[in-house]
């Protein structure tokens, strides 16, 4: 095995943890702490508000697009950083209806994830114009791309079921009809390999506290195809998206890159963490990665089936459909997922029924994977799960 | 004396500086960073995603927001943080155009934060149904005010003069007109006293950066009054703002509270270290805020008058139409700015031609006053500000 991951050496999971949720939240990296320390006391306490200059902060978003770009097959100067998914993802909404005026819809599936879905019902409220959103199921997306529809507008990895899109046979269709696409890379930054610029997308959004381990909240990516990147109008046009924002100018005129994506004062704080986390990146193979991740998710399924047979797989069998989660369902899903955590192998749930395990390979190795199918096979068979105290819903799940 | 302000204790300004730039961004308070460490080893590091619970993560914005409620006279439960002040501004816009549907203009001011009436720009083009931008003089405003107007949208304290709006009474006779308002708060949370509640006014937006010390990029707020709020349809309709976000229903239902101003996942590390800078409110008066600064403007005003003659006073003269910060004109402003850095005495320069400084009473008091005064002189006095290095235009102003 030529394989160099996993490199546990870069995190301080806790003795005891299987964590198969960094596709919900991935795990600090060891040190990150000093980061944080480092712009508090250093650059904020002591350059105070010329750290803005000093320590680089304006330019913050700029340098860590740059460092998100190659791990999703793009070029450097084509991301833009800030803000969260659903407003990254309104940005990009309002610009393709802006870019197919004449059609009305916006196709999506129904393993959208609702985030997505609900910043298209409010885009098409606030523009008033007969928009429809369209969530037909994933394996009808294809089928569906005509010359009316303005926008295919996907989650590339499902958050439920982690069902994989082919991203380059529906872009390339959508194109062929006319219409323009968004992907949403949340479940697939960090997790599988991309090549956006070769699907010739014209925007991608995703997040960056999943996968690539930026922290809770890290800021949102935004993906412009480059040729198209000055003639869109952005609709939420901030100050820092301005040409020559200390200008102070009265009129809005966006800046002549990707830039015009900013909006307002970046989080320096958490882009600092991030700009750390992302720092690894350097160094990892996203083929390495994708071979663990397709290795480790097998024998996943394997031992989980092996030994609980109540469990049904919802996920893709074939690793070529499947992003790098593995996701079973049950009627007790919730429970069995409170009784698993107790037991120190972390999943998550998802409504309504979804037992859902990320698999991050940096972290993980075989041992992990046998350890957490053993801990589910001593929680179904003991039925801990049925316990008073894993009934109880929590704020998030 | 019985004010018992400044509180320097609370701070670790550098040595030798004298800090009039906490309009911009506040320092640091002391140990915040200690709070950074907590939340990414202790609450990241050892909970994982389970922190979003344990730690109260997701209920940070609604905490928050109700430490902001009594800085800014509002009532707990009325005001919803996360995001920038540009995101803030814009979902307020949105909401305010579709409560006066029948009514097409915006009247804001010369004097409004450019990415205010960027905002409004961006938003009067995605809607395009023909509203006007209205831009007079902070003066004419008032004589504006009339059936035609949808919304007066207004930043409360100018950010290059200072002058103050009469809050009260714009909102009083835009009322009278059947039109809403919105007002930015960002030059006066944590500056002047305020009474939002009691204005009646729709909404009020701001960051907290400045005078609230919550760090560089720390999140935005937004007050919404609360007769309204359910009646109000969320143009930024995010996850977070539904009603049970985890639900993960395909269709947007609003929070039935200002929750739903909030979109996506917060940025946690930043509201954490938001949530510790204000703690320091509890134990401040704000009428003690109010007496100090304007005891230590006349103060900074009466010594730069007498001894910088050549620069002109643009900031009200009066305290009761002046916020926080006092500001003058120069043609060589840029470059004075430069110099009286360089000797530890820190203000900003803002186009075309003024020296800004911020006046916190939080961390300074008469002899800083002196001293900076005394340092203007001597830069005015000596013309070091002509050197060649202090004519370089940098990134961030």
């Amino acid at each position: 095995m030529n394989n160099p991951l996993p490199k546990k050496e870069l995190f301080d999971i806790p003795s005891g943890i299987v964590y198969l949720d960094g596709n919900s939240l991935g795990p600090p990296l060891r040190q990150i702490s000093r980061q944080a320390v480092e712009v508090i006391n250093d650059e904020w306490g002591k350059d105070l508000i010329q750290a803005w200059n000093s320590a680089n902060w304006m330019s913050m978003p700029r340098i860590v697009g740059d460092q998100i770009a190659p791990i999703i097959g793009a070029q450097p100067g084509s991301v833009a950083m800030g803000d969260t998914l659903s407003i990254k993802a309104y940005q990009a909404l309002a610009a393709t209806l802006e870019l197919r005026p004449d059609r009305r819809v916006i196709l999506s599936d129904s393993g959208n994830f609702p985030t997505d879905l609900y910043i298209a019902q409010g885009l098409i409220d606030t523009l008033d114009r007969g928009h429809k959103l369209l969530t037909p199921s994933p394996e009808d997306v294809m089928d569906m791309i005509n010359d009316d529809v303005a926008v295919v507008y996907l989650t590339h990895v499902d958050y439920r079921t982690g069902r994989l899109h082919d991203m380059g046979a529906i872009t390339e269709r959508a194109h062929r009809h006319g219409a323009v696409t968004i992907w949403d890379l949340a479940h697939s930054a960090g997790a599988v390999q991309l090549a956006v610029e070769e699907t010739r997308t014209e925007f991608a959004v995703g997040c960056t506290y999943k996968y690539l381990n930026g922290g809770p909240g890290a800021p949102a990516f935004i993906y412009i195809r480059q040729d198209i990147v000055n003639s869109i109008r952005p609709a939420l046009s901030g100050w820092l998206g301005h040409r020559d924002p200390f200008a102070m100018a009265p009129q809005y005129d966006p800046a002549r890159s990707t830039e015009r994506f900013r909006i307002g004062t970046p989080p320096v704080v958490q882009f600092k963490l991030l700009h750390f986390a992302l720092k690894i990146w350097d160094q990892i193979s996203m083929s390495d990665i994708r071979e663990a991740s397709t290795r480790l998710c097998e024998q996943f399924i394997q031992e989980v089936e092996g030994r609980c047979p109540s469990l049904e797989l919802v996920s893709p069998r074939n690793a070529l459909n499947r992003g790098s989660q593995v996701s079973f369902e049950s009627n007790d899903a919730y429970s069995i997922i409170q009784a698993l955590t107790d037991q120190g192998v972390i999943g998550d749930f998802r409504e309504p029924n979804i037992l859902r395990f990320g698999i991050a390979p940096l972290y993980l190795d075989e041992n992990d994977i046998v350890r957490a199918a053993q801990t589910m096979e001593s929680v179904m068979n003991s039925e801990c799960w049925r316990e008073d105290r894993y009934q109880v819903k929590k704020q998030v799940t």
